[in-house]
């Protein structure tokens, strides 16, 4: 008999189907066993008659195989159970797991170390799986957009043989004998890449920090989502750009995962455009709106990005605005400037829900102005020859940015902890599991 | 106006157009000049009267905009030629780049180092270009299919607290003081989440591993397209779902990149299934159709990887085998024994014009068993306590395997040396660019 999923059961009432999976629970209910078996879809009600079918010594995360036949029961989840006819132990477990997957969940109370000690195990919870559902989704929506827009996937090497932008924040790696270090972002081969006539180009990847404070923001290693594009007329094609892949990416999750919305309580963010606003004008909403000192504003803290996005969220409907024109010294050496706004770069933030989801700019194209910027810099060009060869022989004028995969589906699914969004988190403390 | 690609001028004749890109050629004829200009797509004709357009100062690799009308023309490649009225000039470059990317591509005579050491310049070559495009159409529709099947995308951290697999080759990192490994491959997690519920599981992402010989075979740094799957029978069931991936993987390069195809002089391999042969088979072949000796075979070396490749593809009309059962002692602690043919495992390649470019196999799911293994193999099985408590409470009969995307994608277009499919190649002697 060929396999039937738990979500396809209510298809087959009055039929005998083949069920696979994990004991979630078991319910003794005098003459009969209520098992709630769990697979990939979910889970799903089975009754067993204690004299046809013994559970002993089955314990909760057994694996099995069952046969029986789906019946219509409102009072079950899903509208339907089966009625077990036979049993096929798979794998059968004896002890009880270190985290009761079959509670409703309280990341505070059992700690977030602890689940992420357990990880193994924490993953069977179906809320925890979900968060990597729509994480999932959300990559996937990510390049369906961009391929449909011309750009190309590409994969760029993670070890690199010195420090990508300049940055101390490196990890360094023995490289047979020698030194290389992890990337801190693939910034530098997208601009190669688009200077090598891909023009449009992105890559979902890791990147790696080595910034050795602990935030509930902050990850050593994280999914970025990276696009760079040729041809741009500024920094606001760029976010054109984001604004209609962001759009696909959340329009897709809510096509996909409507059941992980309604159950963490939440909707995606429904816009036609997202304001776009200077930092100066931040400032100034800042100081209008929420009784911010002029004096003590020099940058974007954590509580003020929460409440400009809520700001916006009252104003314009949806907890999204585009920061940008951040001073020259808090961007990359190849920012591009904004010499209509002397100081500022054209650059810009994304935030969403009050944090930073992405960062992004124009960058510079010009080879004399990109030697110049990195001795600006207190970098020497001779360490950059291989980028700068893309800017030697002609690279369009372009932009790009990377989201970060974590931070979208963390601020989703209003999950307080980056951790929470990655399956096998790296901090100061953590390598494993 | 709107910009035209080249490949869409065909479309346009009669209609004055804004195309945009780099100079690929000029060539000077009486009183016009012909600039041939490439963008993302391709190349196009562009004819500029010299009285009108000054092109002057213009190098090959500028970067342009220009307007003109299109006309049909049988002499030019694509049918069309533009007739410039108009020219931007949006990065002028003097300098003759360090690789001709207009001429002819010879890898042996330019010599590969140099192409990897003008990386930037030399992916402009439209033949090097297009390598990409098919390893990008052969990721997505590896990511396409398998989403088609139930399997969730996955991104398992590449930091690890300890070997891996047990194995020696892995390189080490630096981390916060303590120390760490790159990941050599997503084993381990891939199983986690297997075991954690969602059944089926596949990742795209590099892996990394610390062998110190050179070969055209081997990178220390590669893409890993992995896919590991629960509730199977046996590793049949791991090589019946890959011959409909690889199918489609196959299919689609054929219907996105036919013009690479083409240009290489290289077809897909058309097939409605692979043979499968288990190792002693293999030799049995090299034995009596080429004439190997008995007591000379102990395992497969590339010439006769290369050999029955050649066999298959005369006798099952596709170059593409699939070997298996190879020895315990062969193949990793976690690999399903083969308990009807002792002494051998669960475990297969597939070969594919004379190299492997997958291995794969059923993994052993039993706590007991594989605790018991791992002794066997001389390793602590406490040295993998967050691995083992998958195995513990309840993983279902599994397997899985990996392909390699610039093994694949180097066997289609027949590329000598694997390097050529790699971006950004990292070997014993390379971490830039």
């Amino acid at each position: 008999m060929e396999r039937t999923l738990t979500s396809e059961a209510r298809d087959r009432i009055g039929q005998t189907i083949l069920l696979k999976g994990w004991i979630h629970r078991i319910r003794e209910l005098g003459a009969v066993n209520f098992l709630i078996l769990r697979d990939r879809k979910g889970i799903i009600q089975c009754v067993c008659d204690k004299k046809k079918i013994d559970l002993r010594g089955l314990g909760h995360e057994s694996v099995i195989e069952l046969e029986g036949e789906v019946k219509a029961d409102e009072r079950a989840f899903g509208g339907v159970e089966v009625v077990v006819s036979k049993i096929n132990v798979l794998v059968a477990v004896t002890e009880t797991p270190p985290i009761e997957v079959n509670q409703k969940l309280e990341v505070s109370k059992l700690g977030l170390e602890t689940i992420l000690n357990y990880r193994p195990i924490s993953l069977r919870h179906l809320d925890i799986r979900d968060i990597f559902r729509v994480q999932a989704e959300f990559i996937w929506a990510f390049r369906e957009y961009l391929r449909s827009q011309g750009f190309t996937e590409i994969k760029s090497s993670k070890i690199v043989g010195g420090a990508t932008e300049g940055g101390a924040n490196v990890f360094e790696i023995k490289y047979f004998g020698g030194k290389a270090y992890l990337a801190q972002s693939p910034q530098f081969y997208k601009q190669i890449m688009v200077g090598s006539g891909f023009e449009r180009v992105f890559e979902v990847g890791f990147v790696y920090r080595a910034e050795p404070h602990a935030t509930p923001r902050h990850l050593n290693e994280y999914i970025s989502l990276d696009y760079e594009m040729g041809f741009i007329r500024d920094e606001q094609d760029v976010i054109d750009m984001e604004i209609e892949c962001v759009k696909h990416m959340f329009n897709h999750v809510e096509a996909t995962c409507p059941d992980v919305l309604e159950k963490y309580g939440v909707k995606v963010p429904k816009f036609d455009t997202i304001p776009r606003i200077k930092l100066k004008e931040a400032f100034r909403i800042l100081i209008d709106e929420f009784g911010y000192k002029q004096e003590d504003i020099h940058d974007l803290d954590p509580e003020s990005e929460r409440l400009l996005c809520q700001h916006f969220e009252k104003t314009h409907g949806a907890p999204l605005v585009y920061v940008s024109h951040y001073p020259i010294e808090k961007r990359p050496m190849y920012t591009m400037p904004d010499f209509d706004d002397p100081g500022t770069t054209r650059s810009f933030d994304l935030l969403y829900n009050g944090l930073e989801i992405t960062t992004g700019s124009q960058r510079i194209h010009e080879y004399g102005m990109l030697v110049e910027n990195m001795r600006k810099f207190g970098l020497n060009p001779d360490d950059f020859t291989d980028y700068l060869m893309t800017f030697r022989y002609g690279i369009p004028p372009h932009g790009g940015l990377a989201i970060g995969a974590e931070r979208i589906t963390a601020r989703l699914l209003e999950l307080p902890n980056i951790r929470e969004a990655s399956l096998f988190p790296r901090d100061l403390n953590r390598t494993t599991p």
